[in-house]
C-alpha cells in the first residue's frame, strides 16, 4: 500500500449526538475504511473482543472504522424513555419506533442509499441465518449500519420504514444483538484486505469449499499416547491431500448432513 | 431467596496460574452459583458484552461466576509459545495439544467428571450448530468449561482426549473462539434463575415454541403515516393471540422452511 490511511480513521468510541456533524469530515471518512455504525444502547461494549489481536490491531491502523452510536440521546422525554409496552399486551418491552428512527436516520446521513454499497442490518433472531457469504458481502461494502435490539424486540415498523435486512446469529436467544453484532463484524472484518497477515489462511478454512475443516496436528509427533497420522508425516504432498479432504468429507457427511447435501449437488 | 449469594462470587477477572488453588474455596465456589471456566488467549476480553445489562448485574451479585483462564501461561519455552506449524503443511499455526492439555487440566480441578453436569466444549465451525436446547442444558449443569480455539484450531489429539464437544456458532468463520464464547454464556446465563427480572418473557420468545416470533408494536399508535394493526388495539385477546400465532406462522413459513418442517412434524 503506498498510502496507508491516517490514525483517524481508527477511531474507538465515537458516540453520537443529536449536532449535526460536519458533512466533509463525514465524507472523508467515508473516502477512508471500511466503517461499521452499531445503534445500541451499550456503546461502550465496542470494540470489546475486536479491539483484541488482528481486529484491534487493523481498527489501530485505519484498515476499518467503528462508530458506535449511543441510542439514549434519542429517547423520548425527560427520562430519555427508549421503550415501552407491547400494543396488544404480552411481557416486556419493545423497543419505540420513533426513537429507533431518529438514530437510524442519523446513522444514514454520508452513507450511501444503496443496501449493496451499504447494508442495513437488524440483528435478530427472526431473521435470516448469518452465514460466510453475507460476511463476503458485507466485506465488499463501503460500510454497514447494525442496529442491536433489546428486550422483546423492536417496532415492526421500523423494520419496514428503513428497510432493514433482518440476520440471525443462529437459533438461540441472546439478551441483546451486541454480541451478535460483534461475531457479524468480526466475520466481515477479517475478510477486508490487510487484515488478516495471512491471506493464504483465509481460503483453506471452513465453509471456503462448503465443507468442514480436516483436522488439524503439530508438535509433539506423539502426546499422551496419541500419534500424529502417518500420512501427515510422510512428506508425500499428494496423499496429504487426499487425507484431508477425505477428512473433511467424513466429518461433512457425519455431522452436516445439510451441508453434505449441498457439497453433492454442487458437485452434481 | 433466603441465602443470597455473596459478593465473593460475581469474581469478574481471576486469571489462572500455575500454582494450585487452595481446593476448600474450590469447593466453595462450586458450591454456590453456576460458573463458566473459559480458556483463552486473551482473557482480558471476558465479560466483554456480559458485563453490562442484566447478566453483568446478576454477575456482580452472585448469580453466576466468570474464570477466565489465561492459556499464555501454560505455552512451551522461554517464550510461552503455544502454537506451532500444522503436520502435513499448509497455511497458519495450530494450537499445541500438550498446552492446552495443561491448561484444560488446570481448568478441570474441583469440576464434575460428568459432561451432564459439566459441559466441556470447544468451540469451532467445525461444531453442532448451537442451538436454544443446548442453551438450556448447559444451564441445568453446574457450569462449563470452554475452550476458545485461534489460528488454524487445535491439534485434533486434545478434542480426544479431553471428550471436548464441538460446538459452532453458525456457517461463518470468527478468528476466535471468543465472541462464540460470549454468545453461548448470553443465551447460557439468562437462562439460570434470577437473571432475567421478568421470568415470563423468557417464555414467550423465539424457538420456545419452534416458530419465529410475531412483530411487535408500541407507542405511538401512528408514525410516519404506519400504524399499528387495529386487532392489537382493539383489547380482544382471543382476537390478538390469534394473529399473532397466524402471523409466527407466516414469518417461520416464509423465512425458515427447516423450522416450519420441524413444526408441523411435531403438531402431527
Amino acid at each position: 500500500m503506498t498510502n496507508p490511511p491516517s490514525k483517524s480513521h481508527g477511531r474507538l468510541s465515537i458516540s453520537a449526538n443529536l449536532t449535526p456533524r460536519d458533512l466533509m469530515d463525514e465524507s472523508k471518512r467515508l473516502h477512508g475504511a471500511w466503517c461499521a455504525k452499531i445503534v445500541t444502547l451499550f456503546p461502550d461494549v465496542f470494540p470489546g473482543v475486536l479491539g483484541a489481536s488482528l481486529t484491534g490491531r487493523a481498527l489501530k491502523d485505519g484498515l476499518w472504522a467503528l462508530e458506535p452510536i449511543d441510542l439514549r440521546p434519542f429517547g423520548t422525554g425527560k427520562h430519555r424513555q427508549v421503550d415501552d409496552t407491547p400494543a396488544g399486551g404480552g411481557a416486556g418491552l419493545v423497543m419505540r419506533a420513533d426513537v429507533l428512527g431518529r438514530a437510524l436516520s442519523m446513522a444514514a446521513r454520508g452513507t450511501p442509499d444503496d443496501p449493496a454499497r451499504w447494508p442495513r442490518v437488524y440483528l435478530s433472531p427472526r431473521g435470516k441465518p448469518f452465514t460466510q457469504a453475507d460476511a463476503r458481502r458485507f466485506a465488499r461494502a463501503e460500510g454497514m449500519t447494525m442496529l442491536c435490539g433489546r428486550f422483546e424486540g423492536v417496532d415492526e415498523r421500523v423494520i419496514e420504514e428503513y428497510g432493514l435486512e433482518e440476520i440471525s446469529l443462529g437459533d438461540f436467544v441472546l439478551t441483546g444483538g451486541e454480541i451478535a453484532a460483534q461475531a457479524v463484524l468480526d466475520a466481515t472484518v477479517r475478510l477486508i484486505p490487510g487484515v488478516l497477515g495471512n491471506a493464504a489462511s483465509t481460503e483453506e478454512e471452513s465453509f471456503s469449499d462448503g465443507l468442514l475443516e480436516h483436522p488439524q496436528y503439530t508438535k509433539p509427533a506423539e502426546w499422551k499416547g496419541r500419534k500424529i497420522p502417518d500420512v501427515l508425516l510422510s512428506g508425500h504432498h499428494g496423499e496429504i491431500e487426499k487425507w484431508r479432504r477425505a477428512e473433511a468429507e467424513r466429518l461433512t457427511r457425519a455431522r452436516r448432513p445439510d451441508l453434505w447435501a449441498e457439497y453433492l449437488k454442487r458437485k452434481g
